[in-house]
């Protein structure tokens, strides 16, 4: 507790600095940063062959294993990373607007950083470094808190981090990481209103639930996606499959990925043994509603708690649908509200879809899997918002920033 | 919980068919509401005694009972929010930004409604027309959670505004009530993630404590305000009268009076016996440093639980300071982030200041009584933001509301 409240003072105390730092002073520390990862390849790869060793004899699966390996490629884009952030604009400082009151008042707002950010991630080394140049940029100190096992890979980058901001001269604690791995110093972290101005969770649903049910500090939910993909019946059936293909099987293992394909009726006898081949040739489990075990009849059945369910993995939930009324009413209940796409060629679907279903991102004709900070253009991406308040969708440097009123008088007093 | 959990089915339910309706719609119901509350002003106010009657006996103060009190003017200006909620633009449906990517896929930003709005709040009955109509306005859903002293009043309004929206064929649940006085239910409602999308508390500090403390559904922190003014020691020294006497009494109950006076020590010897004197004409206490009671004798000792303290009364706090570093530092330490002025003619000190002290509003020149969405130009406001996510300062429609992401594409697959 001791160590969390200490780091959060320093970060407090370091974040008031980091809000007056010119973007010349941040964009050269994270170009150091960049240049000490570079350097320090061997140091950081010795710390992370700790944490696999110990991965691998506790058994851990190997998807779990891949994500927490760092290898010389991986440490150079991780450093490109950081040189990108650089390259960015600078997010504080903008003045969002200016207006002159009838009585002479001048009031703007302004983008500012919002102070101190607490990311409670998994056990992947290289949020470490994304999280932290993306704090910096915005002008934020951060606080980290990473798996337990990945603690070596992190401490190593950390620590090389802190060396890097120290010969910038960019204040002490700016980036403070979490060495006790215990589950109390999290739950502490939880609840350090008055020093944490937002906690983002990055990691599976568990995580995010277990910090959004236990904090008092503001949180911002990131990334549990179900997403669907809805074919009408007037659908280019070609480009159909081609998008299904492609929010299902590029990346199955991320959240933009879809889970559930609805498929108008009135196509299904032709549609559905077209692309239940095509998701069998990519090697897709498909789990069907009783339509669609008809016309794919090696199909496992679907049950409703399929529905639910962000698989992550090749498998996919299947449901014919009587028309857009049950695709939307479908969507609405078993949604996640990250990304749902319709394929259709009719303009008035295309409307109702894009307002009626209440999601981050909604498509028409185009794969799920461009809900990315990258893809829509923001250069980099703190994770992706499925929740309503402050930010909904990707975020980027601007969604790590708040505003802030400044009124212009010349000795105004309220009637 | 049932009753809790019926009403937030309702309201989540109604709130599909409210982001889906006109502007005109909602104005025409804003309209009837208005036209209810007026011809109905002795059923009101019937019930509103009935208030008036159970809290004179409890022995509540003079200072609730007046916040409770209903008369006829207070209900015409009720009526009157309302047609002006009607005449402001709608937020819904804006297009915050537009953009074409290098793949030809078209991203939209789109202001739609944030879904079910909770508001917790303590007796004041316009509260609960007020809040009402800003959500509907921007297209939400609200559950209402007033104080119990107020029940009757309160149920009064809600059973008239469901009668004017229901003839308008507003969806039934657009507007719910929680009956159950219990604190259980106001408990049971912080935790309904799944149907409500934010809860907004309007009340004092510990109102909002409990609700910051206990919900899991995000909360908006609103109203805190432990208002500064500093002068420096070049400032206009009437102005500074001006706006201190301004801040402190013209309101003295609301979250953006001045709470604490700073005063530079090259003046305090000039300034002090002034300030004194205009305050004490004004019925001022004042709780002094040292050095303030050299200058003002028969100021009381300020504690160091008086800086912290928001006294929403004819107190002041004050205190010599010896320059501008240390008068941030007293407002960084102390403040709640609400409002913060400094009277000076020093353009540097000016500019520091705006960027230094970090609150929602930080004035040069101007009282901090100005905190206020009319004064601001929103034409409305829900509360006053001293959290940094979401919304900060004043909250108007906009703050009511979130975006989507629509994207438009032609068959895009990410590569």
């Amino acid at each position: 507790m001791d160590e969390v409240l200490n780091l959060a003072k320093k970060a407090k105390e370091a974040s008031k600095k980091l809000a007056q730092l010119s973007t010349e002073q941040k964009n050269r520390a994270l170009l150091k940063i960049a240049q000490y990862l570079e350097e320090n390849m061997e140091k950081i790869l010795t710390e992370n062959q700790k944490d696999l060793a110990e991965a691998k004899k506790g058994g851990l699966s190997p998807a779990f294993i891949e994500r927490l390996t760092l290898n010389e490629k991986r440490i150079l884009d991780m450093a490109e990373g950081v040189r990108q952030v650089a390259k960015l604009p600078d997010p504080v400082g903008e003045v969002l607007g200016m207006t002159r009151r009838p009585n002479g008042l001048v009031i703007g707002q302004v983008r500012v950083p919002l102070g101190v950010v607490g990311i409670i991630y998994e056990s992947r080394p290289n949020v470490t470094v994304d999280a932290a140049a993306l704090c910096l940029k915005a002008g934020n100190a951060v606080i980290l808190r990473g798996g337990k096992e990945a603690f070596n890979s992190n401490l190593a980058l950390v620590t090389l981090m802190e060396e890097a901001l120290r010969s910038e001269e960019i204040p002490e604690g700016a980036v403070g990481m979490i060495k006790t791995t215990s589950r109390d110093a999290a739950n502490y972290l939880m609840r350090l209103n008055g020093y944490l101005d937002v906690l983002i969770p990055r990691g599976g649903a568990g995580l995010i639930k277990t910090v959004v049910e236990n904090s008092t500090v503001p949180v911002i939910e990131t990334g549990v996606g179900n997403c669907h993909v809805y074919v009408e019946e007037d659908a280019d059936l070609e480009m159909a499959e081609r998008i299904i293909i492609n929010a299902k099987c590029q990346r199955p293992a991320v959240c933009n990925a879809m889970e559930t394909l609805l498929v108008h009726e009135k196509i299904a006898p032709v549609f559905l043994p077209q692309i239940g081949k095509a998701l069998k040739e990519n090697g897709v489990e498909i789990r069907g509603c009783e339509v669609t075990r008809r016309y794919i009849p090696d199909a496992l059945p679907a049950t409703e708690e399929d529905y639910y369910t962000e698989f992550l993995d090749l498998i996919l939930a299947v449901r014919v649908v009587r028309d857009l009324d049950e695709a939307i009413a479908h969507i609405t209940k078993y949604g996640s509200g990250h990304s749902e796409a319709i394929v259709t060629r009719d303009y008035f679907k295309a409307r109702r879809f894009t307002e009626e279903v209440d999601a981050a991102a909604v498509y028409v004709n185009a794969s799920t899997r461009f809900t990315d900070g990258f893809e829509f253009g923001f250069g980099a991406e703190i994770g992706i918002s499925t929740q309503k308040l402050h930010a909904r969708g990707p975020m980027g440097l601007k969604e790590l920033t708040t505003t802030k009123y400044v009124i212009y008088g010349t000795g105004q007093i309220r009637g």
